[in-house]
């Protein structure tokens, strides 16, 4: 699946989230997904949510993970460690840059980098585990 | 803080979760909060979304942790780690089960269960860490 | 395996740290871990190493797996998390008090907490994963 | 602190694993530590055991710490999240190419990828968090 195609799935499977959330760029192994923060996903003081960092994390290893086995794999998030590190820069998007560090038979590991546009400096890092249902596994076999 | 200033205090600054997720019960370094899902929060096939189970995660500890230190405490999560280990039972509450393991002069640790609401086995796991301001340090010197 | 079990199969398959590492108590899906800290497992100032709180924590919870589905099950951990929140007690014995909390058919999931014999408050928490080989999976079917 | 001083460090503070670990090379907020596995760090089938992989990337994270704040901080890892991905090569060394991505006034956060040498894909990989105290926290003042 390419970007293209991605979106349309995030459209389709996902209407509650698309349109904040976007596919940037996909390369083997590897996604690039855009958030462009809305008044819902501030705390006071302007900053972006944890759910909301988890979420874009969680997503943005997801939707590289589906670009190689394919939307109809209902694969599931197990486990995910998170660290916030910085505040988000003020009314810029958030680009999460995630890439696949493991794609088994029944368990998919990825990790993320979260910045502000333009900024060196990482706000989240994330890594999460996805478990691969055993109808997958046999076409993936 | 007790159950009712806690929940006074989620109205208040969190106005977008309050009326989803309520305070049960409150004691020394433990909370409880109370999740009724709606639509919103769930996924295809009727499963909680894991940004929801990690807010609920997130508040729960959250509370404990001002219920001691206060409201004005402006506590950031710095990491958090969480398993994803059943489907909640369908149409049912989930309960958050939180405890302080730490309250440190920088950093609080703590941990949760997350159940659906008559069921032993749990949903969901989760620790987070928590920084406490130095303004608040110094109060609690 | 009840506790004796437990110790001969440490005995047998981890020479090199069983006499360190022993067996206080088994439960069905619960373990008691007990580490008598040597020079080897300190860091200067007293304090026992990450490593070794963290191989504590993995035996912990690794040895109330096996003790349900039997030492020939080659269970590896997949993923840990874990939070070192106190220095130990100087000359105590560590206790290792590890949960299982999910045994799948192919993830188990356990949380431990480890304390200085004879303290209330946790020297550290952990959780891990282990992935179950597909014959053991058989065997549990 | 370049390579040769972080060496010289590790020997003298950390005698038991030094000969073990050696340093590869140090780059601002980057390191590279190497370990040549022996017996005592191996699994029954040839594996290294999950604490080695563990103390490995602590101390790379570490290492990379200390070449910017000096050895004389008593920096101390707090959380640590670790996926154990594959199996290393038998016979090879492993290296662990460790990153800064945050160091604040009380906090700093790394995280660091462990491969066999000459092999693309990882063992392993961890973040970690480490609490700097106060004494070294003026001097970055």
């Amino acid at each position: 699946m390419d970007a293209a195609a991605l979106g349309a799935f995030l459209a389709r499977d996902f209407p509650q989230v698309s349109g904040e959330f976007t596919v940037d760029s996909v390369a083997p192994m590897q996604a690039v997904i855009r958030l462009s923060p809305s008044d819902r996903h501030l705390r006071p003081g302007g900053t972006v949510s944890g759910p909301t960092l988890f979420a874009l994390a969680d997503l943005a290893i997801y939707l590289a993970l589906l670009a190689i086995i394919g939307p109809e794999a209902l694969a599931v998030t197990t486990n995910a460690s998170i660290d916030f590190m910085r505040k988000p820069a003020s009314g810029r998007d958030l680009l999460a840059e995630a890439r696949l560090l493991k794609l088994g038979r029944v368990l998919a590991v990825g990790d993320v980098l979260i910045r502000s546009e333009g900024e060196a400096e990482p706000v989240a890092r994330a890594a999460l585990t996805y478990s691969i249902p055993p109808a997958r596994q046999a076409g993936l076999g």
